[in-house]
């Protein structure tokens, strides 16, 4: 057992969070753990299933006396919890975020935090499709990439203790700068998931395939797309609008892409097809090799068999 | 037991092939299990692990004394594959395919099928990204869908023992026509793998997100597409060239949809993005309820925990 923290107040209490306090609890690594969340029927739950030491009411609360801040809400949230719980904030604390984009955060986050606060920005690169106060769970981040995006005044020793509270909940970390990460993240993450969503919605919309043949046959392909496109609404909402200038630059180069292809399909190029499917497949042997997927057919579904 | 056949002759010995293999021995479904594939390798591979009763060198070999002859290569290559078989085939046989287009194979096939040979084309809506006479196994058909395209000269009693071994293989049966079948696999299952294929490609030309970045990364939802897009090179090149307009309609529809999410994103239209990925929810949820997809959070990944 290595606390790397005394108290740790956890503002918003969803997938990232709620797995942040089981990996803490397995790992032993916070004195307490208090939490919040606005609404009150999450905190209810939180509360009912133990997910932390404390559940308090409101996120000036929760800070008090705390030496981590994690503000795990949406990113279109974060602004407005940060000047809420400014003046709350321990002399010495870090406050960091849990955010999937990270320019804009970092915008609407830093003018509020006080001097002698550490303010590092993070993004853990794990989730489901679930979410909530109960879809939390302690291995969520093992094996996994956390993104931590300090800047030139950021104190060394304050981002070792967080590097630290990262690793030791099953993560690898990575520093990185904003505007990077929010490019990378555009690729890995945000274009793709407004790509599953656009594909789920057509499917939706068609008429002469009806809703149940959509569904009865979606093992061919697209069920693996609706498990993207059953993400959090608001997060990503909120993703979209704030990480725009990347997800859009990456979408006008997948467009220009498809179009290459469908020109292909039109016209009958055989070779360039074979070609593109060729290349692609080498990616995803990347992935297996570097243990961020596994290797079993069809992702080793179990429950469906 | 429930013998259905006397002689089966796989022609084609990849995952749906070696997967009909397997479960047809699961439940003692053939007398004999004949396997030929064109390439050599193929053969001695399927010979070494005893996929079948007996390997052949040719598929005009293979179809002898058969009373059913399975077509399972790529879609590209069922004409040919048809003309050769022809006039070997036994009267009363019944042939099948199992390719993911069934127009273009209907119009490749019927031509060559002598009087008193059955054609009845098929499509289980089941596989995994993996190929080659290793990856088949008995419980791919499990629970999923075969849909099978009779036309009205079919007869009765052929449709029915068809019918039976598929269902004996685990599966449900559906019958349907060539043409609203190659729409619905557009939509379940052709333009999902087209796009995923296209947003791997997209990645992997990136230069300023370093091929290292894109695999590390990958955990935050572009793995689900690596998996699609891993898919076999051939069989899916075939798909697109043979399916080509309803693969192109549907393309356009989701280019469509796809510019409108994009225009939203570039005005703000925050409500718009928010209403259409709760949406999108549903038909999720619709798919885990048919027992089409596991409700584990992350399809239950385990490999990678």
């Amino acid at each position: 057992m290595a606390r790397v923290y005394e108290r740790v107040a956890l503002i918003g209490l969803g997938l990232i969070a709620g797995s942040m306090a089981h990996a803490m609890r397995r790992g032993g690594l916070a004195g307490e753990i208090v939490g919040t969340a606005r609404s009150e029927e999450t905190r209810r739950v939180a509360e009912d299933i133990g997910l932390c030491d404390r559940i308090v009411a409101t996120a000036a609360e929760a800070v008090e006396g705390a030496d981590l801040v994690v503000l795990a809400v949406p990113v279109g949230a974060m602004g407005e919890v940060a000047e809420e719980i400014a003046p709350h904030l321990s002399p010495g604390a870090t406050v960091t975020d849990v955010g999937s984009v990270k320019k804009s955060v970092i915008e609407a986050v830093s003018p509020h935090i006080p001097e002698g606060v550490h303010f590092i920005p993070g993004h853990p690169l794990a989730g489901t499709e679930h979410s909530g106060p109960r879809s939390g769970f302690a291995e969520l981040f093992d094996n996994r990439w956390c993104l931590l995006v300090p800047d030139e005044g950021t104190e060394a020793g304050a981002l070792e203790r967080l590097t630290e509270l990262w690793e030791e909940m099953g993560a690898h970390v990575d520093v990185m700068d904003a505007e990077h990460h929010d490019l990378v993240l555009a690729v890995t993450s945000h274009a793709p998931h407004l790509i599953a969503y656009t594909m789920v919605g057509v499917a939706d919309d068609l008429r002469r395939v009806t809703d149940s043949e959509v569904i009865k046959y979606s093992a061919a392909g697209f069920r693996d797309f609706t498990r993207i496109a059953a993400s959090d609404p608001t997060m990503w909402r909120d993703v979209f609008l704030t990480n725009k200038e990347a997800t859009l630059e990456i979408l006008g180069r997948f467009t220009e892409e498809l179009f290459a292809l469908q020109r292909a399909i039109r016209t009958g190029d055989g070779q360039h097809l074979h070609d593109y499917f060729t290349r692609t497949r080498a990616i995803r042997r990347g992935i297996i090799e570097a243990g961020q997927d596994t290797a079993a057919p069809d992702f080793g579904r179990s429950g469906t068999r």
